[in-house]
């Protein structure tokens, strides 16, 4: 057991590095850096609220990911979709279609339409979705090659009109999932019956269906949960396990789609995800099915920590026993925080030395949710100062609205 | 006491009633009719998803809170601010200036902008909201006569520096207030510090710098709780009770805003608000002071009710143990549901007759929690069938974002 004295300076040099702190994003000095700029150098140079995306770190999201699949055996036999809806940022979709290195999950026509539009081919996009219209449909059949998962029997019976013959996948429910702890909005799969996906109790209906239309069931898709880390890899594991009745079922199968929902830390009780567990258990499951090219789609892994949210102090003011920090920008432009329960750590550009504060951050939004972190030590902040939120890469600005007419923001690339 | 007998009588006048039924929304046959509009045809006539707003509902409404105010003495000494942000759409907000029923409530300059380019004077207009910036102040003070309600030093501040002597309203917030049982995200006053308004430890410094920049205090503006009913009146004159100190604090005021936050019923175990009762609390605590006009903003109240989604059944499914209604639109577009908690009851635009069956209504958003109603029985339905949602005139189309690129909507007025 470690004495008291050693544990004090543990946490005294804890205290000197930031939780967050990586390469790309650090102090130096008294100032924030991000992809090689300072932070309040953006902000004064580009206006605020804005978004900061980092092609660099979105790169090295992804070669880890797909280091781990290769590590794992499956150098060759695996392949990433990037989940467009975490961000969908024209710019982000070019520089990923350039890398080479991921192809695009959409889950809405008019999303494979963008990501056609960034150049993607449609051999490159998966289509996963539910509760589809005719419109749906319609669109969707149009466009030769596109990769589709469906995840209900009519969905299958409106593609069987469409493209007999054609390939297609059938995302299923494992009637079990995960998620970040204590997260039920993230539940997508577990003991409650969700919309998503073909349960066993109904997939071989589903299968023969498909047989009866003709239709070739190339991939097994299912995603499982959401902003996971690694205390949840063990459960994970057992999810997988339950998967793999369903692979059984499929003579001849070429895919097996695991979805996203790796998580990435939000607060300093998280720890990062343990890749190389997680490849393990991708391997214990999979690497027995010499045949089958394992796919992932993730989001909030590939694009969260690459971007950042700047916005400006306008007040800073004691209201009874809390100090309110006004800021220019409201959940409506990134509601993270607010409707998924995943602060944003907030890091001043220019650190004060100094007595720290505790402090609320609140927006502008004409809300009471509209709150950013509550009760948070910072270093003193002034009016004018600059406030960087991490994590901001994902489902923000995809997810903003004009609420309060309070929709403003820009965005841009940091190459 | 009733007898079985008789309760089971009720009950069955009960079941033929539907809950939300009303002159302007009620069944003609087997055909949902709204604003003397059958439902059905609305959606075959313009598509879905769409929303579609009763002018006259709107109307009713606004005089239903008037005539309230007016009976509880209140005649010409008092006003209904439109609360914008509930529902800005423009055709919406030019009906209401043309009523001359009502002002605007907005809360950012982008809403007084819109306001003013809807034929709204800004004598018309408060604003009213917190956290704001530099360039609101700017903005704002460029507009004359405009009202405005500052609820923090830094704001009274900030405006004195620009438009010293003019007159200001303080919001203020008595540290207790009232919500909608349950729901913590429509807490805008109460136990917790919030970021709202000034409390009465910082008022009389924040009395005595509008006093040093000669700024005129003329009224004090509360809102004190949101989506409220009848069961709620009761705190909800206590916390009136405890605004009244702010009140004496400032000679000469001239009007008291006691803000919005009348709710409507959502569900059928909801009682509509009485508002002879709320009329009566008003009364109680303002009619002693002859020299003051009243304000209220409402925003829910005046249009929530007013407004219907239509969607468009595209499967239904059994999953396991579940029915499954897909539909072809998602809480991007009417968050309420899901953000706030508050259902909005799904009515068939056409009834079938026959057995009921118990569904789980869900979107085309790839969310787990896209869900519109769990677990509601309802007459058959069956792809193609148009649904409609109630309550989704206010916090609706205003909030929708295009997540999953799932935006799209329309918009129309029912004259």
């Amino acid at each position: 057991m470690n004495s008291p004295a050693i544990l004090d300076l543990a946490r005294e040099a804890r205290s000197t590095v930031d939780w967050w702190s990586r390469p790309d994003l650090d102090w130096n000095g008294a100032n924030l850096k991000f992809a090689g700029r300072d932070v309040n150098g953006l902000a004064r140079q580009f206006g605020t609220p804005s978004f900061f995306y980092s092609p660099a770190r979105v790169l090295q999201n992804i070669q880890r990911l797909q280091a781990a699949l290769d590590q794992s055996g499956f150098q060759g036999r695996s392949r990433i979709n990037y989940a467009m809806k975490a961000n969908r940022f024209a710019p982000l979709l070019s520089f990923l279609k350039q890398t080479g290195l991921t192809g695009i999950d959409a889950c809405s026509p008019n999303e494979v339409e963008h990501a056609l539009s960034c150049g993607f081919a449609p051999e490159e996009i998966t289509f996963t979705n539910t509760s589809l219209s005719r419109q749906d449909f319609d669109r969707l059949s149009r466009i030769d090659n596109l990769r589709v998962n469906f995840d209900s029997q009519h969905a299958i019976g409106e593609w069987g009109k469409r493209r007999p013959g054609s390939r297609i996948g059938i995302r299923i429910n494992p009637a079990c999932g995960i998620s970040r702890a204590h997260n039920e909005k993230l539940q997508y799969a577990g003991q409650d019956t969700t919309k998503f996906g073909v349960y066993r109790e109904q997939f071989h209906e589903a299968l023969a269906l498909a047989d009866r239309l003709g239709l070739i069931v190339e991939t097994i898709h299912f995603h499982t949960g959401c902003g996971y880390l690694t205390p949840q890899l063990e459960t994970w594991s057992k999810v997988l396990g339950e998967c793999r009745w369903f692979l059984d079922q499929v003579p001849g199968l070429r895919n097996v789609n695991i979805g996203g929902g790796l998580g990435v830390p939000h607060l300093e009780s998280d720890q990062p995800l343990d890749l190389n567990q997680w490849g393990e258990i991708v391997r214990s499951h999979f690497f027995d099915r010499p045949n089958l090219t394992v796919e992932v789609e993730p989001g909030d892994y590939i694009a969260k920590d690459a971007g950042i949210l700047l916005l400006t102090v306008g007040s800073v003011e004691r209201k009874r026993d809390k100090v309110f920090v006004g800021v220019n920008g409201g959940f409506n432009i990134a509601c993270e925080p607010v409707v998924y329960g995943l602060p944003f750590q907030p890091v001043p550009a220019v650190r004060r030395s100094g007595p720290t504060q505790r402090y609320t951050i609140a927006g502008h939004i004409n809300e009471a949710l509209d709150i950013w972190y509550r009760d948070l030590e910072l270093p003193a902040l002034a009016e004018d100062d600059v406030l960087c939120l991490l994590n901001a890469g994902a489902y923000s600005s995809s997810m903003a609205s004009n609420h309060c007419m309070r929709g403003e923001f820009r965005e841009f690339m940091l190459y």
